[in-house]
């Protein structure tokens, strides 16, 4: 496969440039007889919409989605759901001065590297305006996985800021409510946390620089034996769907770095319980073991880089080869971080929802 | 898919046990018309091998390769390199405790649960001996990289061992040969650092306990505009290649996690240079933008947790559910560090062969 | 992946009903720089149009394509194609009657068996209108392989009618321009056996009945060397992709059933010729041999069963199990085939745009 | 994928050349449980083996399958399925004078064209025996798609040869048991028709000429709801296995070219019967409706040509472009049909378990 599409089994191929006439994409696989809740789904949306706080792009985007397909009477049908999202405030004009430009930390050099053609137009199809086919899908990933327990705990995907810059929870990683993400415009859930990195964002983005930070996201209610060995572990899948991501630096899994410290007598979970509620005492692999999960929280730690975007005069060259000034324009995040929250979850709901149904086939 | 095969056009499946009668797999997509040197290949396995000295497991395997298929007159045809690897010290009768018991973070369990039925021999599939297979094809993805550019600086990829627990490296990740890194058992290419961590490795083992840490893998001359944007980026293939690897805990790109914590003004990558040598001032993003190789060293950090085996007694769980204590048999690895570091460059290899050959449809 | 899929480089993905809002796909793998002129794009969808003339459905849909990405300045940029067509002249009230009835020969029996649910307005995913994506896909195709070979004959692919029922070509199967096909309605290049096709049809559409017959589509100046030996034939992925089409009954390659009543020293293709310009004196073969293609044209025949929906009463059942007699309605072609020449083009055009780039990794 | 991979979910990759120390595959994503019976799954082979009757060619190979890795104590575990069979009888010796020689209709001419390095012995990776490691795998979907309904009746697959050059069966498709089709060497179930088949392939073997024929493969108690719609129907999945086999010319579906003559209204299937046993009253859907299985036998024709090596002397030209006179030797079959019906079978049991599996996501 060329390089839009994700999944086996649930898989979403994506297509779409930022100042295009539209977003959208294809989901192919979600099996037949899922509610779609449209409201819900358009406020997955609403959280990774440009232009909802202070602390975003100014870029004003009503990032409506439609569905074109494969949902009849409110359920799902089997066949793909084709969506778009209209881009309705590109200025592509904004832009016309980074033709033939090369923003430092940006992917302009290496398109012309690879292809030889480039849309210019605020980075074209390496803008992050494309994750927003990833949260449409992920969000119909979430409604999937909540209907297939009728009974029991369904899977929940929770995300949060938990760092910027050097700006921390004073509290490990652990499962938060949406409601209790979204209180802050930052997407922290502890307050005076909140407060702090909203000034410091501020703070930065008043100097036109720009900072990063870390988002921890946990997986509840997974049961055990979802994940392929060997290539496809489900570590492995959301490792590669994380990285997707853009701006992403780094990525732990459960104890992390800070595991590779100690001694296995340490670090083991240790196994209690019974027959059919085996659960561990501690978490340090985070909830997978031997790339299967174990039924523990799922528990990821991402790192994400600061903006590359200034809005301040940068060195570089051009695509003749001269060294030129570049100066800061457009319409630019100073911290991507609260508006990654929703893109996060989305690729772990896309990854779970591929592994349930992977699972199907693991026994006669 | 299912979940034993990695690449989308230099494609390897692998198949076996620890303890079953052999391992391999089959390497398929190999351009036809590369040489083969078979002694470079067998060299690379047995680097992985175990038995290759006292910080590793005691199991004797010559771990000997025979290519099946694919290869004629030593050039390679274009047909699929079928392979296969006899277990020959294998002692199933070693692991028979182990029927019904689920060792503590291992896959035991979860293999239990996913499929109802599991070989409990020294892991089954889900042993790190699995991992000479992957050896093999990365060896055959080696002599392809360098056989790519008669002219120019081939792409090679060093991996090496950074830090073992506490015990760290002084410089900064860089590209080392393998005769610099070979030199000591431990593969740290330096010398005090090496003595040391082999020294505790050696302690650990003394105490029937276990160690991890981290390893730095670098990829030089990768040419511009390898990767694919979106979701096959090319660090969202490493990521996932590496995270196939067992005990894998944690990965960095370039500034990784430290870059998290510097503003965009001081973390942006400079561009300089003319065209058709455009270079970076430094290289926070690690050779990779938008998912795209800029030209630059490409650096992966990797954490390795402690190896779960321990010589110790550990209280856990049977099938049954009942409360067990499980002792300490077998032959393991105090750290899978030395042994882990053909594996990391087989996957760094793996995944640049297979964007080596996609990058040949970027343009008509 | 899901089946709405097709390609492994040069890789399509529909989506759409018959009576929702919209048709569409994502074409990704089109390399960078083919120039896409957007009026012959067009101008094949024409060709598949309904209503265009007395011998096909009442349907009137303008089947308007719109490119929604991955064209920039009149050329590719290597990311996604994505595109929608919308249905304008949808009539779902028509088909109310169909609600749980089971058309004879149709797909709604089996969609039901499969999923459970069902959209049941024109038969849905299941409609013809489907192939409406593929025919954009097909085009971009066709303009790729035009400007593979600046130089040289570029690959050309024409498909035509060449029986109706019992009234056949009196002429063996060969390679027809678009225009001369075009010069009928019923998209057969003879005069004379296009008049008499055309009255069979307007003969059995009277009596609300309808006649299947036969295509041969033509592939020319395709270099040898393309298609992928073992599973991947090139013939075995073009009868993947032809029997996709609805309706298929039949297909032959070349010699088809006719050259198994030969003797071998009858039917092999003697080879001639220098080097660089080997060929074959006769071409039983139809162009491909040992799943690989050896210049010479790819012949293909495909027979298409009678349109299953007829403007009479049926017997049939519906969804509750009881006897029902089902009444002619909607609006539908009483022949398949004059539609079908451009969607067979189509899928020869995309499997053959797929080996162009999958023959890219055959040598080092 | 490279092209020697076959299968979504139940996926074959194989390996081999004729003449090379071994054949073999990897049979990934058999779901864990299913008991496999060596001796059924041997004797699947021997039904392939050359040298089982003076109708095949002379070559005495045991084909002696050895299982790696994938079955623990009689049942599998859900991890690939490693396996082998040597090439015991090969004979490269015999094909020296084939290096740099094009043989009329086979593949050598195009490997050559496609990679420019080619195994010459025996034809390499074109020589039938590739499709060795396909009955393996196959005979192992057999059992699987029999353990899938322990109560009911399982899908079954049955396939004999119809015709031989122009002697045919007197009686229309039908399932018959592998006993009754192999109580004559030619694997014709009608005792006079076999015996006519069997005097005219001595016939044509004496003057060292070759015949092709027919064989007609039916699925029984196929389910209701198996397939994908789309590109993967079911019809579509089985076109493209039976495609690639060798020799194959030409591939029917249930009323094949003879229902393009009817008229819609003679070709329907009208449906009869209550919920939960709808049926049809005729099949000349030939159990694929839409693409997906309608619970009625599935009935296909496959034409093979007659096999390419002659014994006698044939023109034909080099590598080096000359004319040569190729003169015949070697040990080949002088009709392929015997030893195909096994082959089509294993091709049916492919796609019928990958299928299997993949309804497995149909629905919530």
């Amino acid at each position: 496969m060329p390089g839009n599409t994700i999944g086996e089994r649930f898989q979403l191929t994506t297509f779409g440039e930022s100042h295009g006439p539209a977003l959208g994409g294809v989901l192919d696989g979600v099996p037949a007889g899922v509610s779609i809740n449209l409201e819900r789904l358009q406020a997955e949306l609403q959280r990774r919409r440009p232009g909802q706080s202070n602390l975003t792009t100014a870029r004003k985007e009503s990032d409506q989605v439609t569905l074109l397909s494969g949902v009849f009477e409110g359920r799902t049908t089997g066949t793909p759901i084709g969506f778009t999202i209209p881009n309705r405030d590109a200025k592509p004009g904004d832009y016309s001065h980074l033709e033939g430009q090369y923003r430092p930390s940006h992917a302009d050099y290496t398109y012309d590297a690879k292809y030889g053609v480039r849309d210019h137009r605020g980075g074209g199809r390496s803008s992050a305006r494309e994750t927003a086919a990833r949260v449409v899908a992920g969000a119909i990933a979430r409604q999937f996985l909540e209907q297939l327990y009728p009974q029991g705990p369904a899977p929940a995907v929770g995300a949060y800021v938990e760092r910027v810059q050097d700006i921390a929870m004073p509290t490990p990683p652990a499962f938060y409510p949406t409601e209790a993400v979204d209180a802050h415009a930052v997407r922290c859930p502890d307050a005076e946390t909140a407060r702090r990195m909203e000034a410091r964002i501020l703070d930065v983005k008043k100097s036109g620089d720009t900072v990063g930070g870390s988002i921890v996201v946990v997986a509840q209610n997974v049961p055990p034996g979802w994940g392929e060995p060997v290539f496809d572990k489900l570590h492995a899948d959301l490792a590669k769907a994380l990285w997707s991501l853009p701006a992403v630096k780094g990525l732990e899994l459960g104890s992390g770095f800070s595991g590779t410290l100690m001694k296995g007598s340490e670090h083991n979970d240790t196994f209690t319980g019974k027959t059919g509620s085996i659960r561990t005492t501690t978490n340090h692999s985070g909830g997978i073991q031997g790339g299967i999960s174990n039924g523990e929280d799922i528990v990821l730690r991402l790192g994400f880089k600061p903006v590359a975007t200034l809005l301040t005069d940068q060195a570089t060259v051009n695509q003749a080869g001269e060294d030129i000034t570049l100066s800061g324009r457009g319409r630019h995040d100073p911290c991507v971080l609260p508006r990654a929250v929703p893109m996060v979850e989305a690729m772990v709901l896309l990854v779970l929802a591929d592994h349930a149904l992977r699972q199907r086939s693991a026994r006669l």
